[in-house]
């Protein structure tokens, strides 16, 4: 038997965001490996072997994938969203350059998913349909320095902004901070989008002005969207739309 | 019968890379109305309207869709990759600002697809593996002094960047300007990817460093996308791997 490992992306949570790629590697595989709530979107069945592990082993699960797959095992690696953005991909891969030489002999190919930020877009409208930056508010594995360095210039060059793991019970105050950031560079009125488990059972949009956002608004399960200075609100009955012009005049 | 418009992303090509939530939307529509190549990817049925329109027309195309959603038909607006990512979803929503107080009270849906970038990057290994923008190129909606400005500021920021619309025949210069930009900012040993096609039968991978890229390895079917500082290329026997670590050292 040769083995391989998958780096997959589910999607944000519903059934119909998965790619039919991605469906047919989870039918060929024979162990799935990644965090306790993402192997547990994967209907069990007969031969294959769920591997569930914590958050922040993300190493530890990679290095276990391709020792699998050197065994011959069909390894999928399960990651929310899209594995190349702020997943499991890269951290397959620096495992793969850490390790055994024989480990980059190995069959590893990554199918993309539909990541947060355009499941969340998508919902509002199209707030991302100009130019663009996604930014990991994390602390976990780079400095708040960069962090708020990055936001900086982000908000310099007028992007729309997408923010990843907001806030945490671990990092209550960063994201505090990030809107105080923003308080001082931007208008009050600048759009913002706090958008909750998009596509699943507890789905929550919240659209508001910076004026109007707290900190509670987000937690680990939220991605935030900031509109660029020329993002507009559409008022109507119900739910307004938000998008971003895609000209900026000269 | 109730109209709607549903504004959907078909993935950067191949059939595997389409949700299962947009092909039941193409199954129920009565109208698809797109881009010329973009509405020959959905496959003709009786009782299907396919409205194809040339490049450059999106605000007609736009207009033409929710009039025809007023009407009563079921209309899908068909984008490559994901329609909020430089697509149609902005110019579906700037028709609705501008447009009769009525066209609000539509229902319209924008439904995610797999964006050209993160197909690109799956292919690659994991380059966006880290904070990254994406900017469009293109100056026809907006005057090349943004871009350059933009540029500048996600070189400094060290985000890795996504290039949309790179280079058309039509606009054979400002892809070069781009390079010659990056190497003024950037190390000659920056990684660039060249990605043509993504999962269709012309795709097309190149992988180099920044000294070796040329404007020509750019056209209107690829996305470039352009590591940070830290982007790494683990050589192997056929293509190599390109991720971005997930740490930044303090």
């Amino acid at each position: 038997m040769t083995g391989w490992v998958v780096i997959a992306g589910l999607g944000p949570g519903a059934e119909g965001l998965i790619t039919p790629e991605v469906s047919a590697a989870l039918d060929q595989a024979t162990d799935i490996v990644g965090y306790i709530p993402y192997v547990r979107r994967v209907a069990p069945r007969a031969g294959l072997v769920l591997h569930e592990s914590d958050n922040r082993v993300e190493l530890d699960r990679a290095r276990h994938a391709l020792e699998m797959a050197r065994a011959g095992r069909r390894v999928v690696v399960v990651s929310s969203g899209d594995p190349g953005v702020f997943a499991m991909a890269s951290a397959v891969f620096e495992a793969v350059e850490e390790g055994p030489e024989i480990w980059r002999a190995l069959d590893i190919r990554v199918l993309p998913g539909i990541t947060a930020m355009l499941a969340a877009a998508a919902r509002a409208g199209a707030p991302l349909g100009h130019d663009f930056c996604a930014i990991n508010l994390s602390d976990n594995l780079k400095p708040w320095a960069v962090i708020d360095r990055r936001l900086r210039l982000a908000i310099e060059a007028d992007f729309a902004m997408a923010f990843y793991n907001p806030r945490s019970k671990a990092r209550p105050d960063g994201f505090g901070m990030v809107l105080d950031l923003l308080r001082q560079c931007c208008a009050p009125d600048r759009v913002i989008i706090f958008a909750r488990a998009v596509s699943t059972a507890e789905e929550n949009l919240q659209i508001c002005r910076l004026e109007q956002a707290r900190p509670e608004m987000a937690d680990m399960r939220t991605v935030v969207l900031v509109g660029s200075s020329a993002t507009r609100i559409i008022e109507r009955a119900g739910q307004p739309f938000v998008y971003t012009p895609r000209s900026v005049p000269a």
